[in-house]
């Protein structure tokens, strides 16, 4: 049986654009837009809401920004599929760029931060819901900070009116028993909140750690078409759907957005597992090392960089 | 604390050989040998036993057979670093061509059958251990036979003399619950007796359930430097390593195996997750549709594939 608890959030556009700073063409996004609503997926985060005097437009795509004209070019003339969603990073939109809800096709923020941004967190999610969105925190890079960092960040989240508290696996350095132990400890210091979940794909176990989270009753759940993401990438969404229950989603229209324009980027700009994020994983290290040496060679002489990072075996 | 009960098994160069018909050249195998026996793993599966009557040696390489002299070139003038072992499928091997242990430098043969092949393998395994190997028996597969059939098959492999029976994947189509479930279920039948895992790659979840394999208290545990193998691949040996914690496993000579002679043969045949092998993994179908699929236009036109195979929506 299903939980209908359950929401999915396809994070194509906004994880993927990490790889090419969002320099997708519309034909890209109104077709991600289309499959995943008719997939099913309950949420399309399309972006990031930044303020325009911190990136310039010459150099990042319109999905840095999420600005209301762009969104409607992709809704077109019908009436929206999909809810959306935007992630927001502590300190580079300024409060007064946001609009009213009312004003916006966004129905969703998402704040990310580290455990020790958690106070300006709270404050930007609370107020982007006083102005009308749903909002949800995700606490980035938890394997890094201590349990009494991780103790004190949760019981500040537990204080907020914010509905949703994120696992993230910035850095895909967890096994599924981490995950489990995470979703518990956020339930304990999280009564009542809906615990969700982010995963990277370093050691391919985004789609697994996911599983392990559900099980453990995480019921808001991310994933990319074929895993587009930062670095290893995500978990991938065709077999998240594939794998849950809900007769309402559907894996045929993943496949097409997958076969019209997903690969065509995967042949340019390649995401997935490979020897330097397997590495950077194991050793809980941020990918942006891994991420400059498959740029740098694409693949090759990955013992060159093994023996550069890794001070000691993994 | 690690298990010292559990032994890793490199299937690199058996399992990656169905994707070329074992063309290796011997730079290959030695490499591998030499990087797998300094990594601390415990056997290496370097081929299948094939009488040469039955496949040609115009067609297949070396390793579709294990002849002694090709495994002597490999050990070349040192005393061997690692214990070899190969795999025979039932009907594909005369007894005759099998030598006494004591005359060959294989330590362990697998036997592969299907369920319906049980008493077939008892038969060649107890044949090999009256010869002097290390036998086990790999029951590929199971995901098609039902409960009745599957049980049979198992109390049938409980009455033998052969120690290690291996819960094998075949078609990538099981999640971490399945094995866990599998593992148990084997125990329950064979009553003293090893369990062995051998995982497909198809849903991203080869190395997940290898995991939930070992919390279940499997300890054969097969693997595949950067998951080389048939269609999606195997679990990835460098993940496996660095997962396990006995202190005598190495990470670093798997990445130069990878480096040195792995990669290159991944740009030019490409194993490992595919939107087909998801299909296939996902519908429970063995692979070689998918494969064909690979072959013939390389991974474009997946949603041809899924509309051509899938009679309903996964």
């Amino acid at each position: 049986m299903y939980r209908p608890e359950i929401k999915v959030i396809d994070c194509t556009v906004r994880d993927g654009g990490l790889m090419n700073k969002w320099q997708f063409d519309d034909a890209f996004v109104k077709q991600v837009y289309e499959s995943v609503a008719a997939a099913g997926v309950d949420y399309m985060e399309i972006g990031y809401l930044s303020s325009e005097s911190a990136f310039p437009r010459s150099e990042y795509g319109a999905w840095k920004f999420c600005a209301e004209p762009d969104l409607k070019r992709i809704i077109g003339k019908e009436p929206k599929k999909i809810k959306f969603a935007a992630m927001a990073d502590i300190g580079r939109i300024d409060f007064n760029d946001i609009p009213p809800a009312d004003q916006s096709s966004l129905d969703m923020v998402r704040v990310a931060c580290y455990a020790h941004q958690v106070d300006a967190a709270v404050e930007l999610a609370h107020h982007v819901m006083d102005k009308g969105y749903e909002a949800t925190i995700n606490l980035m890079a938890v394997s890094t900070v201590t349990g009494r960092e991780l103790n004190e960040a949760l019981d500040d989240l537990g204080k907020s009116r914010v509905p949703v508290i994120y696992v993230v696996d910035s850095f895909g350095n967890y096994y599924q028993e981490d995950i489990e132990h995470l979703v518990h400890l956020y339930q304990e210091h999280l009564p009542g909140k809906t615990i969700g979940l982010h995963m990277h794909n370093n050691q391919q176990l985004a789609f697994a750690n996911t599983i392990a989270g559900i099980i453990a009753n995480a019921n808001y759940l991310d994933a990319t078409l074929y895993g587009f993401g930062r670095g290893a990438g995500n978990c991938p969404l065709e077999l998240l759907l594939s794998f849950l229950k809900n007769p309402k989603f559907r894996v045929r229209p993943l496949v097409e957005a997958i076969d019209k324009v997903v690969l065509p980027w995967y042949r340019k700009i390649e995401w997935g597992y490979s020897v330097p994020y397997m590495i950077s994983g194991t050793l809980n290290q941020h990918p942006r090392e891994a991420m400059a040496k498959m740029d740098a060679d694409h693949r090759d002489s990955v013992l060159e960089f093994y023996d550069r990072v890794a001070s000691q075996p993994v």
